[in-house]
C-alpha cells in the first residue's frame, strides 16, 4: 500500500504533490519522493521517513517544474530508505515512475535487464518497472508503456513521465487504485480522491487493465491495448474528511473493513501448491526448525493478545512448547533463553519501545527471533533474524483491528510451516487447514454483514460501566482482545475471564443486567461453556453469546446471539474477533467518544 | 490444627461433647470421634468425613455416661481415615487421649512401643501418647500422665481419661490452647471457650506447661512437674459468635491475623541446618529432580496467584523453565506433558474439582505431580505423587488468605529444594536467602501493625466501583492476587495490570479520581514502577503506594504510602499481600457486605 500522485498544468507542481501527498499518508508513510520535469530534465528528491523530511530537503532544493509524479511509501520491496523511496527511474534518467502495488515478476524481470547491462540502485521491484520502460523506449511513450505493462504480472496502479514527451502524463491501472482528476488547464493523477480533492470534484476512477493518457488540457482514458474507453466523470461530493476514511466515518471502522483484504494480502504468495512456504523470509534450515525447544511469543497489548493464540495454534500444529510474555515483563525477568529458544516478537508498528528492548534482551541471550510486525523496515523488522510482514496496510486507527488479525494469520502460517518442517501433522491434514484457512477472507465478509445487529446490541449496553467477556481456550484469548477494544475506545471497564475462573472469585461482581458476551465457538468445550453462561444467566447477566453457524443450543441459554460462519475451531478467533471489534466500535460511537483517537493512548508506543 | 473437648459431670457426656465439637469445626473437619466411660468400660466411636458421619454413627451406637472426651481433626500425620481420627487408646484400652498439636518425637517414641510389644492401629503421633500412658502406667492417673508428658517433644493439648480414675479428666497444655470451664457440678474442656460457652462463662486459660485436673465438682491447676497453680477464673462475656472467631470481628480477619503462626508452621520442620530438606514429603530422587525439564503450575483463582509467584521463584532458584495455567484451560488444552515434565497442583481444599481433573490429565500423560494442598488426605493429596502440606491450619472465610502465603512458602521451601539438588546456587546464597525466609513471620507481624493506616485508605475508597492494582514482576502476581481480593468480598471492578502494558490499552480508563494500588517493591524494576505511576497520577489517579521500608523516593510520587519491611525482593509477595488483604476486608465492611460468605462464591469448588 502506497500513496501516489500526479500533475500535469500550468502551475508549479512541487507544492500541489506535496499537499496530495499529505492527504494519503495514511497509505504508508515511511519514505517520501517528488520527480518534476524543469523545462529540459527531470529532478529527483527523494527522503526517508515522514513526509516533512522530504519537505525539509525540498526546502534546501526545490524542484521547479510544472509536471511531476509523486509517492508516499509503505515498503514492501526493500525497506525504508531514500533509495528505495520512489520516484525511481531508468538507467538514461528520462523516465521516472511511482508506483503502488507488487510486481510478482520482478525478480526474472530484473534478471533479464541486468543482463543487458542495467545497473540497480534500490531493492524495490518498482526500479525494474522504470528500467524496462527505458528499455523498450520505442519513441512514444504511450506505446511505450503499453509494451512495459505488457510484460508486468502483479498489481499495480502506476505514474509515469518523460523528458521525451514532457507534455504528456501517463497512468495505469491493474488492482491497485487510481483516480484522474480533471481540472482547467491542469489534471492530476491519484491513488485517492482526498489528494485532489482541494483542486477538482470532477474524476475518473480507472478500473482494472485501463489507463489515461493526461496533457494539460485533456484526459484519454483507453484500455491498455489502445481500445477508447469513454465515459462521462464522476463528481465528488463527499468532503475531504470522509474521502480519505474512504467513505467510512472514521479509519478504525474502515480498517475493520479492510480486514477480508488484509487476510488475503497476508496469506497470498505464501501458499504454494497447498503448502505454506515461509522460505523466503524465514532463513532458519529444516534443522534448525527441528531442533527448536521452545518458543516464547513476546509482545504488549492486542499483539500480545495475537501471542495467545499463537501458543496454542504453535502448540497444536507443530508440539512446540510455547510461552507468551508481554514484553515489558520478559525483558526485566530473567527470562530462561538457550540457542534451541526461537523468540517470536510481535509488533504492528515494529518500534514498540518494550517489544524492541525485549528483541535485543532475547538475542543477546542468544535466542533467535523472529518478528511479525506490519513495518518492512522497523527496528523490530531490521534487528529480527527472521521476519514475516502482515500485509495490514497503514493502520491508522489507535485501536488496532486489521493488524490484529494479520498476525494471526502470519501466525497460522508459521505454525503450519514448523508444522510441516517437523512432520507433526501429515500433508493431507496440512492441506486440510490450508484450504480452511483460504476460506477466512470470504467469511470474514461474511461475519462483516452482522454489522447492524453488533450495533444494535452495542447500543442497547452502552450505558454500563461494567463488562464481561468469559471464553475457553482459544476463545478467551479473543475475549481478551474483544476487552481491550471495548475498554480503550468506549472506557466500559470490561474484562475478559476464562470462563472456569470465574467461579474462583469473579462471579461476586455478576449481578441483575451485567452485561457478558460469552464465546462459544469451540466445539470441544461447548458444553463447559454452556454451563458457565448459565451460571451467569442464573446471576441475573444479560448475555450476549457467540456461537457456530447451525449450532442452536446456545439460543437457549442468551439473550442474543451473534453467528460465526463455520471453519475449523482453530480459525475461528479470525472471525470471532471481528464482531467484537464492531461491538466496542458501535458502543464507543454511542457513547460519543473520538473512536480513533482514544484518550491516554498512542498508536506506537515508543516508550516504555 | 484440630479441636479437644472433654466433660465430666452428671449427665450424658455424648451430645455436650457433640455440640462442643460443632463449634470447633472451624479447627477441622476430617474426621470427628468420641470416647466415653460407660461405668465400666471406654467406649470408642470415630468417624472419617464431618461431624455429621460420627453423629450418624452415634445414632445406631450410642454412648452413654458421664465422663468423655471428644476430637475433631484436621490431619497432620496420617490421612484423614476411620483409624486415625481421635480418641487413641492405649494397649489395654483403659486409657484415652485426645491430642491437638504435634509430637515431634513421636517416631523415636513409636519404635521403643514397639520394641516393647506394642502394637499400632493408627499413623498418627498421637496414639503413641496413649500407648505410653498405657505403659507408664503407675497406679496414679496425674503422676503417669506427668511421666508421659516429659517424654513429648513438640506442641500439644492434651485430653485424657481412664477406667482405672473414672472420677478424672486430665488435661496438659504444651504451646497448643486449652481452656477449662468451671460449671456447677460438671466441668469440662475445650480448645476454645466456644464449645463450653453454652455452659459456662467461667473459665481458666491453661499456659504453657500446665495442667488441670477435673473431677464433677472440682478443677485443681498446676504446672506439670506437680507445682499447685492458683488463679482466678476469667469470665467471658463475649457471645459465641465473637468466640468462635477468636475475638476477631470475622473469619477472614482472623485468619489474615493467623499468617505469621502459618508461615512459622508451614517452614517449621523443614529447615535442616540451614538448608530446606523436604526429602520426607518428596520422593523424587536427586537425579530425577535433577532431569526435571519443565515445570507446570496448575491451580484456580488464588492459588493460581501462588503459582504465578512460582514461576519467578522456580526460575530463578532452580532455572527450571514454568508455565502457569488455570486449571480449567490446562485440562482442555492438550498441554505438551513428557516424563520430564513435573506437575505442581496447588489446592487449598485439595477438592477443587478443574486441578482434581488436571491433576488426573497430567498423569494420564505421563507427567509427575506435587501437590501443593491445605488438607492432608484430601483427593489431590491423595492422588498426586508427592504432597507438600501447608500448615496453615483449617480456612473459614472463602477469601483465601493464610492459606495463600502459606501456598507461597511451600513455594519458596520447593524453589530451595530444587536449587540445592541441581547445584544452581551455591549454598551460601541459598542459607542467605533462607536466613530471609526464617524472618518472614516476624515481619508479616510488623505489617500487620499498619492495620489502621489500611483501614482508612480503604474506606476513603470505598464508594468508588473501579480501581486498579499495577506491579512489575512479583509485584504484578501480588497485585492479581490484591485485586482479587477486593473484588470478590467488596464487589468493587478491580482489574490488576502488568504496568507496563498500562499504556497499550488500560491507561484509557484512568480518569481524575480512580484509585491506584500502585506496588513497587521490587527494586530491580522499580524505576521503571515510579515512571508507571506518574503516568497515572498525570491523570488524576489516586495512588496509594506499597514501597520498602527506607525508601523515601515513591512518597512523592503517590498520595499514600504504605511501607513493607525490608526483605530481599523474591520474598517481599509474603509481606505485600498481607496490607492488600486488609484493604479488601476494610474496603468490603465500609460497603457493607457480608465478609465470610461473599454473594456466588463457594469455600472449595468441588463443580467444573
Amino acid at each position: 500500500m502506497c500513496g501516489i500522485v500526479g500533475y500535469i498544468g500550468a502551475k508549479q507542481a512541487q507544492n500541489i504533490l506535496l499537499e496530495g501527498l499529505s492527504k494519503l499518508e495514511y497509505r504508508g508513510y515511511d519514505s517520501a519522493g517528488l520527480a518534476v520535469y524543469n523545462g529540459e530534465t527531470i529532478s529527483v528528491n527523494k527522503a526517508q521517513g515522514r513526509l516533512s523530511n522530504l519537505e525539509e530537503k525540498l526546502a534546501v532544493r526545490s524542484l521547479p517544474g510544472v509536471l511531476g509524479i509523486g509517492h508516499t511509501r509503505w515498503a514492501t520491496h526493500g525497506k525504508p530508505s531514500d533509495e528505495n523511496a520512489h520516484p525511481h527511474v531508468d538507467s538514461t534518467g528520462r523516465f521516472a515512475v511511482v508506483h503502488n502495488g507488487i510486481i510478482e515478476n520482478y525478480i526474472q524481470l530484473k534478471e533479464e535487464l541486468m543482463a543487458k547491462g542495467h545497473t540497480f540502485q534500490s531493492e524495490t521491484d518498482t526500479e525494474v518497472v522504470a528500467k524496462l520502460i527505458g528499455d523498450l523506449w520505442n519513441g512514444d511513450l504511450v506505446s511505450t508503456v503499453q509494451a512495459t505493462v505488457s510484460r508486468l504480472e502483479g498489481a499495480f496502479a502506476l505514474g509515469v513521465i518523460s523528458e521525451n514527451e514532457p507534455d504528456k502524463l501517463v497512468a495505469v491501472r491493474y488492482a491497485s487504485p487510481l483516480v484522474v482528476g480533471i481540472g482547467r488547464g491542469e489534471n492530476f493523477i491519484a491513488s485517492d480522491i482526498p489528494a485532489i480533492l482541494k483542486h477538482t470534484r470532477e474524476v475518473y476512477i480507472l478500473e482494472d487493465g485501463e489507463m489515461a493518457v493526461l496533457t494539460k488540457d485533456q484526459v484519454k482514458l483507453m484500455k491498455v491495448d489502445g481500445t477508447p474507453v469513454e465515459r462521462e466523470p464522476m463528481h465528488v461530493s463527499w468532503d475531504i474528511e470522509t474521502a480519505e476514511k474512504g467513505g467510512y466515518d472514521r479509519f478504525m471502522l474502515k480498517e475493520i473493513h479492510e480486514q477480508p483484504k488484509a487476510i488475503r494480502d497476508t496469506l497470498a504468495s505464501r501458499i504454494k501448491d497447498g503448502l505454506v512456504d515461509l522460505s523466503n523470509e524465514v532463513a532458519l534450515s529444516p534443522e534448525a526448525i527441528r531442533n527448536i525447544e521452545k518458543i516464547h511469543f513476546v509482545a504488549c497489548g492486542t499483539a500480545y493478545h495475537a501471542g495467545l493464540v499463537g501458543k496454542y495454534v504453535l502448540e497444536d500444529l507443530a508440539r512446540i512448547p510455547v510461552e507468551c510474555d508481554v514484553a515489558s515483563e520478559y525483558r526485566y525477568r530473567d527470562p530462561i533463553i538457550t540457542d534451541k529458544t526461537l523468540v517470536v516478537v510481535i509488533s504492528q508498528s515494529g518500534e514498540t519501545a518494550d517489544t524492541l528492548a525485549a528483541l535485543r534482551e532475547a538475542k543477546k541471550q542468544g535466542a533467535r527471533v523472529l518478528a511479525i510486525t506490519n513495518v518492512v523496515g522497523s527496528s523490530v523488522a531490521r534487528e529480527a533474524d527472521d521476519v514475516i510482514i502482515t500485509w495490514a496496510g497503514p493502520e491508522i486507527a489507535v485501536a488496532s483491528t486489521k493488524a490484529y488479525t494479520s498476525q494471526l494469520i502470519a501466525i497460522y502460517l508459521l505454525g503450519l510451516y514448523f508444522a510441516q518442517v517437523r512432520g507433526h501433522k501429515s500433508e493431507a491434514e496440512l492441506k486440510e487447514i490450508i484450504s480452511h484457512l483460504g476460506q477466512l477472507a470470504g467469511l470474514a465478509e461474511q461475519v462483516l454483514e452482522y454489522e447492524g445487529k453488533i450495533a444494535e446490541f452495542a447500543r442497547s449496553i452502552a450505558d454500563n460501566e461494567h463488562l464481561f467477556f468469559l471464553g475457553r481456550g482459544l476463545d478467551y484469548a479473543v475475549a481478551l482482545e474483544g476487552s481491550l477494544k471495548l475498554k480503550e475506545i468506549s472506557y466500559i471497564h470490561s474484562e475478559a475471564y476464562a470462563a472456569g475462573e470465574l467461579k474462583h472469585g469473579t462471579l461476586a461482581l455478576i449481578e441483575e443486567n451485567i452485561p457478558v458476551v460469552a464465546l462459544a465457538t469451540q466445539s470441544s468445550v461447548f458444553d463447559k461453556m454452556v454451563s458457565n453462561i448459565q451460571e451467569v444467566k442464573a446471576r441475573g447477566a444479560k448475555v450476549l453469546g457467540f456461537a457456530v453457524e447451525g449450532d442452536s443450543e446456545l439460543q437457549k441459554s442468551v439473550d442474543e446471539v451473534i453467528t460465526i460462519p463455520k471453519t475449523i475451531d482453530l480459525l475461528a478467533p479470525v472471525l470471532t474477533v471481528i464482531p467484537l471489534q464492531l461491538f466496542a466500535y458501535y458502543a464507543c460511537i454511542q457513547r460519543g467518544y473520538d473512536v480513533d483517537k482514544p484518550r491516554n493512548l498512542a498508536k506506537s508506543v515508543t516508550v516504555e
